[in-house]
């Protein structure tokens, strides 16, 4: 934990680097809301509440370093459950060498309560915003997109019985750490924003935050493939569907963008434009407004 | 926001002096478990959810800069009650001029659940931990103990209506800060936690952590008196009551601890021992263990 006191005082205490400014994200996951117990393993249920801050981090370019959790458990619930949401915590949180540092536990009235805050840093003024982009930049995206969701409305539909190791993007999604560096380290991204709530809907908070409208080319989105027979999802999750983590950013015109970094495919979907309005394009052909459609966790 | 960029981007951004280090802490509030709507008004709940974080910066003698709130609502919950407990919660941080730096909101699927992360900063190297006293040092604690759990207990027991008012211990609890940063800066203190689960219990945070023992004087203890008759409460609720916010600290045998810090009374209470126990004297004449007796939130 860097020198840091860590866990067990009153605060935790956190050192950041000399130069660094301090990035806070904070996230409740709510059982039946952003998880289901008969559908996600308690290890997913772990990771994927962890997986919400990193990615906030990552798309500020940061380095996470630390992370916080509180815990609320209903009576009755199994220890093996939380041992196993813990171990599912855990083992992401030490891929990023990201420390537990503190937190707590309590008893829930009502269904599991996560609440997670990641700690991360930045070099002072580097912090890549959501309004740093210009009319002409190009639009691009990490990995692809619509698997989370589609994964999620196969397991509403109960079609068919799913095995989370063939859907990693919705039990495992994991965050754009390096891509988010990189890019911060190397001034490639105008702006970036964690595609958490959907293509569209985070597309248009960017948008908004830069004063700018932009036009998504259809083809050029890379549409996720998911299951054991690779199968591409609909369009439609992957233009509205949340929670793939990938990193939404735009460059300059001029600048040059690897169509891989770190690993990650990183894909030219559009451009800025002039006004407020986003649009759709199939090539020279058609072009239709494209309106932010909030993705809505699952409900009872 | 001290040039944060603040709310609105996938994080804060949280600048803090050359020279410090960050201090972080969570606490995760619940409706049936730390407040209640028939009991405590919505400015209270808000306020409450706070205090407990402020407290905890306090207890380390930092400074409190940002607060974030994460808030879950159930469906049907009055907006107002919304607004008001958000209104005691931004009275309460403006008076320790901290932002309400980030934060967000959800549908809870049953009571209100509020998340709330406090960020501030201390010198680095110079946070007061719980681990730094010794045998033979003094033990203090700030203003009186007992008024909030006997308050809690009046309104459990409804023997008859009260005016939150004229109970300010229990409904709008202050944080020590400025007490915390003197002590800190003067060098006074050589440990420090808050009373939030009771003296019992934090005491014996304190000597475990510290590896010491103590012995307290009965006749020593600073009962609160709570309601408009200021009626001094149960001694057990001033030795085992939680949430009264006071500061407990230690200094060493020399140090000259003033009776009165930043307008708040301060007494010695007893001393630190070897071993590990904790005993309470009646003068010379009883000696009697004192076992921490966890203070448990009221449980529907």
């Amino acid at each position: 934990l860097d020198g840091g006191t860590g866990i067990g005082d009153d605060c935790a205490v956190v050192r950041i680097p000399k130069g660094h400014e301090a990035l806070i994200t904070t996230d409740l996951s709510l059982e039946d809301v952003h998880f289901r117990r008969v559908w996600h393993t308690a290890e997913s249920a772990g990771h994927r509440c962890l997986v919400r801050g990193l990615s906030d981090i990552a798309a500020m370019g940061g380095k996470p370093r630390a992370a916080f959790l509180s815990l609320a458990l209903p009576r009755g619930l199994p220890q093996s459950w939380a041992d196993r949401f813990l171990r599912g915590f855990l083992k992401l949180s030490s891929q990023f060498k990201v420390s537990l540092a503190g937190g707590d536990t309590a008893e829930s009235p009502s269904g599991v309560i996560a609440d997670v805050v990641v700690f991360g840093s930045v070099p002072k003024g580097k912090a890549v915003l959501r309004s740093g982009a210009r009319p002409g930049d190009s639009i691009y995206v990490t990995g692809e997109l619509g698997g989370s969701a589609a994964t999620l409305n196969l397991l509403s539909s109960r079609r068919k019985k799913i095995r989370p190791d063939d859907f990693p993007q919705h039990f495992r999604p994991m965050p754009r750490i390096e891509v988010g560096r990189l890019l911060r380290e190397n001034g490639v991204a105008s702006a970036m924003i964690d595609v958490s709530d959907g293509l569209s809907t985070d597309l248009a908070h960017l948008c908004e935050d830069s004063g700018v409208g932009a036009e998504i080319q259809i083809k050029a989105i890379p549409v996720a493939a998911i299951g054991k027979s690779a199968r591409a999802v609909d369009l439609r999750f992957a233009l509205h569907g949340g929670e793939d983590y990938e990193l939404l950013f735009t460059a300059p015109r001029g600048k040059t963008v690897p169509s891989r970094i770190a690993g990650v495919r990183v894909t030219q979907i559009g451009r800025l434009i002039r006004g407020r309005k986003m649009f759709l394009l199939q090539g020279d052909l058609a072009r239709q407004e494209l309106l932010p459609q909030g993705w809505e966790h699952f409900r009872s």
